[in-house]
């Protein structure tokens, strides 16, 4: 038997949550049974849309359940193995995270090839939230050349990679960020104008005056008065790729949404929300070319570490005071 | 010299519009100049978004100008021509609406034919908004098999052409209007499902109601309510043509967007506003779709008739006020 620990909803947050809203247990591993291989995690992922499993409402992720281990990506090390396809030593992508270990068919895990870098960028840059940005940009937004990008939490994981992708596709790129840190990142990674939005008492002013002419595409991953200022910089037939409101992630009361949104109307905008999960079938497409540009050096990316499964509960309660800069990850193991 | 009357805009509205914003002016026509024909009109239309054009803001359309007749769609008839594309007795399509009649170049009019309809369904459902319907439901919203459409506004001009070219093309249609003579003029047409949302205390129920299963398609000319509800009720990759809002046209401060956007994110929902204007390369295929679906009595209209010039105003005023089943006209001449 191996002993490990998980981290379990106790309580549903409401708003912000705190500490109280998650337990530690301590679980017993037996070994794996046929087909079966035991993980040993190394990283593992805290991401914005899991606060929304964390309410008990219907979404396109069920909801997490009360007293059971939370779920998420995670990179791990297979430490025994009862099935052919997978070996001690094997690197794997799973969804078992917020757990030290776990039992799992090797059928539902992911053998990861690291193709020389971090193993942990697979949960980040070169996993999901790189796909994330890539598939937005691309696809939901139809980017083309010429296009004014705006992007709203610039230096989150997924909008670091958005500012990166399209200024190694060329492209004039705006980003927000909270706080003089994140902005000398930002402008470092050749971001061309850098909105300090903690910073700024009218955002509406900070955008039209990094884009005089107006913006095309607006990548949101925040909603609320960035949605509103991108809306006012719009220009006709902008498209707007919305990935994330994580302004109103813990609201407690409805938030209303901007007062222009009629602006669509008159300036024929194109507003699409979507889920990476819909986009997987573009992961190749996006390795081979997050292939090209790191070794090009366009596309770099940072990570914010909290240390231990302890302090998972932290690191996913900083996303939403913004302590990230790129990616949050918490190394276990 | 002939002299005819027009309706100038005199101050500009605060919310909704009055009497005292408009004033009606006499003007003497000279014989029309070199190249120039004199239209006496016979039916002008009165839209939505001429609210719009009646604040000092930037927008599609440019403002109204204090002191000036008011445009508009209107239907006439050369009375005198002074070029060789035009003669006596034409009829004539032109956006010198708001006025008894008027000189202008042969070239910036329209010679009508009517093709065995009223002249004034050119300024409806043969015009501008059922070419609005069409584009909007098959261009904009990307219409297809087995979508469920739902529609507010839906005994307006635009509202009630959606409904008919949706269940001309085989979809169940759910509509929204205000009272029991819209609801059962709606009914008689087809409209599956008629919700009453003046007499309904709960859009969001009576719309779960009418769509159990979830709608694929909104096709939104009202904002506000109707577009929380449809973002509640929406299947996952639903798609949303925002054409008009006129729930808020009149607000005299910022009215709230819907506090449910973020539904838009994991439903994967397209929201895409236009402008009819830019679809204007559809008319011939409108036209052709039009004349089959009324010839096997797919789609009929009715007119809301203020008669005269000087009702303009009143009928303008009434768009607001739901006085309309159907396409609001204004009989001149």
């Amino acid at each position: 038997m191996t002993t490990v620990r998980e981290i379990r909803l106790k309580s549903r947050p409401t708003g912000l949550p705190t500490h109280d809203n998650f337990e530690t247990a301590t679980v017993e591993l037996p070994a794996p049974g046929p087909g079966e291989v035991q993980v040993k995690n190394l990283w593992m992922t805290v991401d914005p849309y899991m606060r929304g499993r964390m309410n008990d409402v219907k979404s396109y992720s069920p909801p997490f359940q009360l007293g059971e281990a939370l779920q998420g990506g995670a990179i791990g090390e297979v430490t025994q193995s009862n099935d052919p396809s997978l070996k001690p030593g094997d690197l794997v992508n799973s969804f078992f995270g917020w757990r030290d270990g776990f039992n799992a068919p090797a059928s539902a895990l992911q053998k990861l090839d690291p193709r020389g870098l971090p193993p942990q960028a697979f949960l980040g840059a070169a996993g999901m939230p790189g796909l994330t940005a890539y598939a937005g940009l691309l696809k939901i937004a139809g980017l083309k050349d010429g296009d004014v990008v705006f992007v709203s939490g610039a230096a989150g994981a997924v909008g670091a990679m958005v500012c990166q992708i399209a200024k190694a596709k060329g492209h004039t790129v705006i980003g927000s960020a909270g706080g003089a840190e994140k902005v000398a990142w930002l402008k470092s990674i050749g971001v061309d104008q850098v909105i300090d939005y903690k910073a700024t008492p009218d955002l509406n002013a900070a955008l039209a005056a990094a884009a005089p002419d107006g913006i095309d595409v607006y990548f949101d991953n925040v909603g609320g008065a960035h949605l509103e200022a991108a809306l006012n910089a719009a220009k006709p037939f902008a498209r707007f790729a919305i990935c994330g409101m994580i302004s109103i992630y813990n609201a407690t009361k409805p938030e209303p949404g901007p007062s222009n949104l009629a602006q669509i109307i008159g300036k024929n905008i194109r507003m699409e929300g979507f889920i990476v999960s819909h986009h997987f079938g573009m992961m190749p497409a996006f390795i081979a070319d997050l292939s090209k540009w790191v070794a090009e050096g366009k596309v770099t990316w940072k990570e914010t570490v909290f240390e231990g499964l302890d302090k998972a509960p932290d690191a996913f309660i900083g996303l939403f005071r913004g302590e990230n800069m790129g990616k949050m990850l918490v190394k276990l193991g």
